[in-house]
């Protein structure tokens, strides 16, 4: 079983998919929300419809996957069972109901010789979303895209060519069926590497890429890329208990921040406890208990005898894992200053009930979310309210933390005169 | 007469200034609106009480930049004279006095759970300015940072080397004296290209990097940049002559439109005439009296002994010169169609008294202005009501149009719980 054996060059590929989806964005942008709505519950449909196929061809993946000794968790976010292939429906039907960005008028003023200004929300274009393993990604990114009135060009990952295919074929059936463009959603049809080099330099084609996936692909698209990326990071991302925590919520949010799913980008990955804070020995003991290997320095090690050494390499490592460095800090200050020399400027958490050290911590943190006795593992686009998201922004330019319909839309200045010329 | 020598590599330098730039945007992000106003009136104070020291080194530019045979509109841009001088002073204190986008509220929300999350405008950081001879951008660049919070890293052409230097030290000591940081405002101590080079990749140093200058330096900057880059390309614009205009004002804003400056990126390029409009002669023999070259097709020069033909490369030329190319089309598809093949995306007006036409316009066009009866010229910050500008971004993402401060900013997600755990 080889790829789709292709005679074109991959710039001109992604060239020709790129002129389709811009025209295709054209159409989008002038479709109203009821017919954008309209078309992504035709592609549900279409979806649920084909589920046979989808799930068939997922199977297909797998076997390929298992046959390559991929390892059980890369099999399991590969794996499209019933229930995931229903989750992955109800997602785009839940997309169709969000509120629409585009057309939505940011705000407006009127000059003094009279003209009328306002700044109207639009599309941002043509989108490239390059990803790995999760066939529900096609569906999911494909739909919040064209709900944003943009059209996406999608690059799978290899182990689920076989799930995309099916998924996009249903997507885009449709999507045609509902009167939108098929071409809304395409997917690049090889798996040569190339391709994805030919989308992050296709400047003027593309006009923002997605990376999602592991490190060495977000790495590959910043260091490549000529069109602008939104892309997220690392999340290593610092929970602080003050002085002045309070001890039950500090236990629970530090193994929750830490311990509910370790291996999502808004996990918890250093500890930082106020030398003031009355006990912290319930709350390594917490942690410890939940399952999680605990590493700090002499004085950490000194209230529990399960901590392990740290070393300097921990502060700056985002583990994914069921692991967590701790230290203690000389008050808020000092932990501001070490989340500023470590932080990936994801997501940071302050447990107090000091409200004036609360926010002192909100306004000077400078991650994309700061929060308040809150648990970190709630930076989430759904979570947010936000009712999905395309990623999880740590870049500083356009949008910043959760991304979802709005980030994937720009603005234009509408200017309305009566005849005025300049001075 | 030579640059500062260096030692120092360039990457090195930019990264020194660059911690110094961190380091000062730090302060600044925490400074009060009264605060950095105070700041930047203190620099404007201290630029006026310098004024026989500034003058004197542009004086030495203008002298070297002769010898060197610069040409007329080149020693112009580069020459400040006594009104000039207060015209950039007067600047900095506009600036001072422009509301503060920083600690903006942009919404709120509650979440089911209690959790109550905000945005909040918060300064981007570290902004690369790169620019050419005019040295009033010097102050006019590094005060727009400074206001919205950013610490700037300016890179000013070779020619106007003495100037920059004594805009910058009379910058920085008047913000000195007003209790902010120097090193809100930095200038890069060589002329070396090199320089420029290392600040395109400071990727993590510098956040966002503005050049304002000609083609060639933007396209290098598009080229080379690692960082992200708010810039301007062309301004290929069009106003579109309806079939429904009102003679006269389709004569005024055509004129305006082209010739008010011709060296304005505002300015219009091409002009597009319905077939449908009555007499287009009146408006070619406006624009012939107002000194403006015209070309154009047969058709058009059948109207106007003065029309010179046009060639294809006309449609996509950026004349910035009293040239104007004309074309005939079919109604408002036809307009909008050129304009999709040609525009640069900058701004483009229609000149009509039919709504309807107008609003189809206002929304299909893809530019990040479009106007309705109003001359083209007025793309300008100034213009909108935002009190200066930093470039007229035609980029599609963070900002488009005249950016000033709001476009200096990015935002942060503010979360307020009361010990919510993600369940």
């Amino acid at each position: 079983m080889t790829d789709t054996m292709l005679e074109t060059k991959p710039e001109d590929l992604i060239a020709e998919m790129g002129a389709r989806a811009r025209a295709a964005a054209k159409r989008l942008a002038q479709m109203t929300t009821e017919e954008k709505a309209a078309a992504l519950r035709s592609a549900a449909k279409a979806m649920r419809d084909s589920e046979a196929e989808i799930l068939e061809a997922n199977a297909r993946d797998l076997e390929e996957a298992e046959g390559r000794g991929l390892s059980g968790a890369m099999l399991d976010r590969l794996k499209l069972d019933p229930k995931r292939f229903a989750g992955m429906i109800e997602g785009v039907e839940a997309i169709a109901g969000l509120p629409d960005p585009v057309g939505q008028q940011i705000d407006e003023s009127e000059r003094p010789n009279g003209l009328k200004l306002s700044r109207v929300r639009v599309p941002i274009g043509v989108i490239g979303i390059i990803y790995e393993s999760r066939p529900n990604v096609t569906a999911d990114a494909g739909a919040l895209c064209a709900m944003a009135g943009n059209a996406a060009i999608l690059r799978g990952g290899s182990e689920a060519k076989y799930s995309n295919r099916a998924i996009l074929k249903a997507l885009r059936s449709g999507l045609e069926a509902a009167g939108a463009p098929a071409d809304a959603v395409q997917l690049v049809p090889t798996q040569d590497r190339a391709a994805v080099g030919a989308m992050l330099t296709a400047d003027g084609v593309i006009d923002l890429i997605v990376p999602r996936g592991g490190k060495s692909l977000v790495a590959r698209v910043q260091t490549e890329a000529r069109v602008p990326v939104l892309a997220h990071l690392d999340g290593i991302n610092h929970t602080y208990i003050d002085g002045k925590a309070d001890p039950e919520k500090a236990k629970q949010l530090a193994v929750n921040s830490k311990m509910r799913r370790t291996g999502v980008c808004g996990a918890t990955e250093t500890l930082l406890i106020d030398k003031a804070f009355a006990d912290p020995r319930p709350v390594l003991a917490a942690l410890v208990d939940a399952g999680c290997e605990l590493r700090g320095g002499a004085d950490v090690q000194a209230l529990d005898s399960h901590v392990l050494p740290v070393t300097e390499e921990d502060w700056d490592t985002e583990y994914l894992d069921a692991i967590l460095s701790v230290k203690f800090v000389d008050g808020i200050d000092d932990a501001i200053a070490h989340i500023a020399a470590h932080s990936s400027g994801h997501t940071e958490a302050i447990v107090t009930e000091d409200a004036e050290a609360a926010e002192k911590f909100l306004n000077t943190v400078d991650s994309a979310i700061v929060m308040w006795n809150a648990s970190t593992q709630f930076a989430d686009g759904g979570e947010f309210g936000l009712g999905a998201e395309i990623g999880i922004s740590t870049g500083r330019l356009h949008a910043r933390g959760p991304v979802a319909l709005e980030g994937l839309t720009t603005f234009k200045w509408q200017v309305r005169g009566t005849g005025q010329a300049r001075p």
